[in-house]
């Protein structure tokens, strides 16, 4: 088959919210923004070159070899066995960091995929997963797939086992949206998981477990009854409240105002609600909104169905067809 | 709409898998033997009268209030305010105590059924839940739901919360088979609820929710692959294979003979395995046999489709229109 020669290409990762309450470490899905966006273009320079970096402040470092997504494309062409390739790669970050709405993993995958399409997609998405993986282990620490795999392939993803990467994808209800707010102050994911404690009592556990089938019963079965019945988390978001002002003010609120479950998006301070419908979302999450304005807290509301696609090709430039 | 009114009844509860590897305490399902049966006949004097016991070695009550079939069906009676009905009771034992087939669950749910059934079905099978849950809790003292559930409704049952008795329905993958093998010798419940520690480590928990949402999502979207990368309990199954003797041994002669998984059936001793096809189930079912064979060990093996009736009349006498 004969490739398109692709010059020049911008593509779009998505936030994710990853944990969905009772799903700690296992499941996440993908929303339709913010989300970051990388464009990458060939040049004759040999290797992976980070010419601009715009909306992180100055944090993020330009050598490839320790930006997130440059170590995602580099490990990808380094499979490919093509890092004599002359690419140049530019990053807009489009969300605030440590807001637990997957920053990391969107600039990893939006990188390897970016990569992936300049140079004729020998990569399908899922094969690209391991690569994104570890552009996002190389911010963080961390190896979880939870952000990471939902930003890539969209719609929900359950991970059964990160270490295997072992992963089913669950096609999102027509009717169910979210609402995300994120609130102006940083949570730094390794304090989160600090927070957390080695051992759990086995009832919470059989809880969490019970709450977990639950929701993938709901999701599979769109029984939005039971999705909401399922929406609890007895582990992490018990002890990771504190870290959010007016945490729980937030979640009566939403619940008020109609929300399936209320919890916090990954190690937060993002928080989210699953609604059946848009009318909805959009009222849960100007009801959140108001609470972290009466703080006072600088918000940002999101309200978008569950994104089925995850990352994507925004624009390519420059396309002829190659022998 | 008139009733068919019935003289007498005879119905069959089947044995019951339950926790399936990972599902600890939210998951079960039926297969087609061996089963309890009981037989229920009107008669003048009033009250519920338990009339025969077979197969039980003399060890069950006939007083109706303390007996576990007994206690189910007068409960069933008394939320409808026919406790004056007079009814005869026939027990038929024919699997055996603390064999970890929901021997009791079947004696519970076979007892509620054959009483609504003989007045008419003014209950749903799903509005008899809690009477079953009543009887079984009366024989061990917990109220758990994943023998009862599958007893009642057949097919694989997933128990979100046994206090809310919030659960949902699984319809079986067609080429879904199990291998059950039951050795001679018994074990309390009780004593292998004690085993189990009050705490597990968080990661444990995890791992668990992983492949419980891994079997589910396995389950649901026919992959066997999955179901079988699924199938391990990383929190009972440790500690209470030490009272079956050459677990690891019947586990290595079923997962080399083709099982997608193996573990313990409820409180064991019984054990079982998920396999694809009939003919591997009988496959695996003659390798686990030959382990305890060689321990030696007396066993009863049974291989059955996931049975998707559960509770069901196999005779009625008598019938007759009513007004």
């Amino acid at each position: 088959m004969i490739q398109e020669a692709v010059q020049e290409v911008r593509v779009f990762a998505p936030a994710t919210v990853a944990n969905v309450a009772c799903g700690y470490d296992v499941l996440g899905f993908a929303i339709d923004s913010p989300g970051d966006e990388i464009v990458v273009r060939h040049c004759s320079k040999p290797g992976l070159h980070i010419t601009a970096i715009t909306g992180d402040e100055g944090k993020l470092p330009k050598a490839a070899e320790k930006n997130t997504a440059g170590v995602a494309a580099l490990d990808l062409l380094r499979h490919l066995g093509m890092t004599d390739r002359g690419i140049e790669m530019e990053i807009h970050k489009k969300m605030p960091f440590g807001s637990g709405l997957g920053s990391s993993a969107a600039s990893a995958v939006a990188g390897a995929y970016a990569v992936n399409c300049l140079i004729g997609q020998p990569l399908t998405k899922k094969q690209i997963l391991p690569f994104a993986m570890a552009g996002e282990a190389s911010a963080d620490g961390a190896w979880h797939a939870d952000n990471v795999a939902p930003c890539l392939l969209g719609g929900i993803v359950f991970i059964r086992s990160n270490e295997e990467l072992d992963i089913a994808q669950i096609a999102p209800p027509k009717d169910l949206w979210a609402a995300v707010v994120h609130p102006d102050i940083e949570v730094l994911t390794k304090v989160a998981r600090e927070i957390l404690p080695k051992e759990i009592p086995l009832l919470n556990a059989t809880q969490q477990i019970g709450n977990l089938g639950g929701l993938l019963c709901g999701l599979i079965q769109e029984d939005y009854g039971l999705i909401s019945r399922s929406l609890h988390d007895v582990i992490a978001e018990p002890r990771r409240q504190k870290l959010i002002p007016d945490f729980y003010k937030a979640k009566h609120a939403a619940i008020n105002s109609g929300a399936l479950g209320f919890s916090i998006s990954g190690a937060g301070p993002s928080v989210f609600a699953l609604c059946e419908g848009e009318e909805s979302a959009h009222r849960v999450a100007k009801a959140i909104a108001r609470v972290f304005d009466a703080v006072p807290l600088g918000n940002q509301a999101y309200v978008s169905r569950i994104n089925p696609h995850g990352v994507h090709v925004v624009e390519e430039k420059g396309s002829a067809p190659r022998a």
